[in-house]
């Protein structure tokens, strides 16, 4: 028996979530029936490092799994790409250290959202489109409001399962750019960990300050009411990217 | 009764082909449908600058069409934009001159075609994924001699329905770059007409001189003779762009 974690990117427009469900075609159930082909027909179980929902991409899932068989690394990424016809791709493959866990040695993720100024066919599955006039500037003002450790109880989903809704952002990185030769907004955002939904409502949230609905000033309010308001906003999945993960040292070998 | 023209931008993954087919959902049948909402259920024929194979993208595509009801050109372009939820947008759209047309008042045309030489999801279905070493230089080489006016005979599909084989080819222009964080190639074929898959298979017998398989100097060869050979190669639809069409000074008004 041998452990191994990976690095993977998919296109979330292609499947219906990351994690596992009855009758759906997720990224989860895909690893598995392949990982399980690949250790002769013996189950195999991942473990993810975060479950995006349906439409949400990926550009650095960490996936971990045991197989019965000791592959060579670089055959047993070959093998998996060949069999995901690239939908979902292996971009790293390495043993799992004893004792390391590919969710709890996380330090922080990063997740980018992408609004779209501009109607680009191309874009409709990778970006949130919204013509609206937005004040970047008031929305830079206004996240400045979520750095730090906080309650993020006004930031989740009523769905979310997690007791302790204790969360500290560390930057968000918002910007103007061209992407596909289309007028976009990014926006970068690192924490030490997020709510179901956190980052579409955070999206969401700044850009009602963005299109003035509310005010700067308006989420820290928003924060201490710790219940999910009308001013909060989830911004739609399809404009959400995995964008990256980084653990403690003793993650790696 | 007043004729439009407008300039589409698809992706073609969303559709199988521009052109109209029974049971279908080609890029055409959507426009005609929405345009015939538009003319009060009166049917609305659409003529275009290209066909375009099912997966081949478009970034300007030309239609003209005409409407009994004569409206706004930007309350036009926006409704159809919204009927079409963005799955094919109209970048531009304007009344359409007496006498113009957009398929015989073409000067020329440039097709985009990307190969990408690293994995990555999201290009699956917007370019070629090829692993293979591609030698640029003997790619470049071999391009000069589809330069000029040829019999392309031997570079068009037999299904091609065009008497006359001859065109001219003013320019290929074949580069390495980043697009989407991933290594690729992107080639730009400009022509004054393209044949049946014309481009797909320039790209195709380009590649098989890229990988050794043909020398650049048998390209003339193969077009001396003016039959599809077994050197000749089809590049896949999905990598695929018709980027821009040039017109004449007097197609517009």
């Amino acid at each position: 028996m041998k452990s191994y974690y990976m690095k993977i990117s998919y296109d979330g427009s292609l499947f219906q979530g990351y994690a596992t469900q009855t009758h759906h075609k997720t990224v989860q159930d895909e690893l598995e029936k392949i990982l399980t082909l690949l250790n002769g027909g013996e189950f195999v179980r991942t473990f993810a490092s975060s479950r995006t929902d349906s439409g949400v991409h990926a550009f650095c899932q960490m996936v971990q799994f045991d197989l019965k068989q000791n592959y060579q690394l670089e055959e047993l990424k070959n093998k998996i790409n060949k069999m995901t016809k690239n939908r979902i791709v292996v971009n790293d493959l390495q043993y799992l250290k004893n004792g390391s866990n590919v969710r709890y040695d996380v330090i922080n993720k990063t997740y980018t959202y992408i609004i779209a100024k501009d109607r680009n066919p191309f874009l409709i599955n990778y970006s949130w489109y919204n013509s609206k006039k937005i004040n970047i500037e008031k929305m830079i003002e206004a996240s400045q409001y979520l750095i730090g450790e906080h309650d993020f109880t006004s930031f989740c989903s009523s769905r979310t399962k997690a007791e302790n809704k204790i969360r500290t952002i560390y930057n968000i990185n918002i910007e103007e750019k061209k992407h596909l030769n289309t007028n976009v907004i990014f926006f970068n955002i690192t924490g030490n960990g997020f709510l179901y939904n956190m980052v579409r409502i955070i999206v969401g949230t700044l850009f009602n300050v963005g299109i003035g609905n509310i005010k700067p000033e308006d989420i820290k309010n928003i924060l201490n009411e710790k219940k999910r308001g009308i001013h909060t906003y989830t911004a739609p999945p399809q404009g959400l990217y995995l964008k990256n993960i980084k653990y403690k040292e003793e993650f790696y070998e």
